[in-house]
């Protein structure tokens, strides 16, 4: 499987790993952006919410939660902000279910949250699309 | 309870309900900002992510995967953006749990994702802060 996070998995590329169970893992993200950015993925390979199972979904957001809770109750940190990606049109650059976490704190000066700018019009004729039947 | 989104789940605040089940409730974000905008929340009153218990979380994040499937299998759209602010030093500005859910095309031209722009030091004295012992 070429895929970057099975290797990161599989320990074929190095990461500093801030959480592991049976079935996720939690690593800092190289990106180098923002402090304390990390990735929280499941081991098993799917490529996004849209196709993600419901047991690895499960074991995915709780490991999320863990070590949101541990970055306040342990680290210092005040919040998250949890970010994902599904699908390239969404700007998913690796194809394999990552949840971004961003531990936070009050004045931290940090950008971790988008500013919601596109098109907009017409929200009863979008609702009536999106809503469920 | 003085909660926006307790109100809008007992029906005391009008909303546009994408989906609803006896636990969780989508429906049309009132902001305006961008083109399907929707906001999911669990019933039950919890701040966020950090003090949701179990299964409330298995709830939310169930009603978050249906709604992306659908809005990727029935309306037209390729992915979503999930993102979602625990705490007010994470930008929280409700403080009940809750999901943005923006569903994306290619080229829709939809800034949902933040640029990650941030202090920027250290990351191996924050992974050894974060890491979980």
């Amino acid at each position: 499987m070429d895929c970057v996070f099975c290797k990161i998995v599989n320990g074929d590329i190095p990461s500093l790993k801030v959480y592991e169970d049976e079935h996720t893992l939690v690593f800092m993200d190289i990106a180098r952006d923002v402090d304390g950015h990390m990735i929280a993925i499941p081991k098993r390979h799917v490529k996004n919410i849209l196709d993600c199972d419901e047991a690895t979904l499960i074991h995915l957001i709780t490991t999320v939660k863990l070590v949101a809770n541990y970055c306040v109750e342990k680290c210092g940190y005040e919040g998250v902000n949890l970010l994902n990606a599904s699908d390239e049109s969404a700007g998913q650059s690796v194809p394999h279910f990552h949840i971004h976490i961003i531990p936070r704190t009050k004045n931290d000066q940090v950008d971790a949250w988008p500013k919601f700018d596109g098109a907009l019009n017409k929200i009863e004729e979008i609702y009536e699309k999106i809503k469920i039947k």
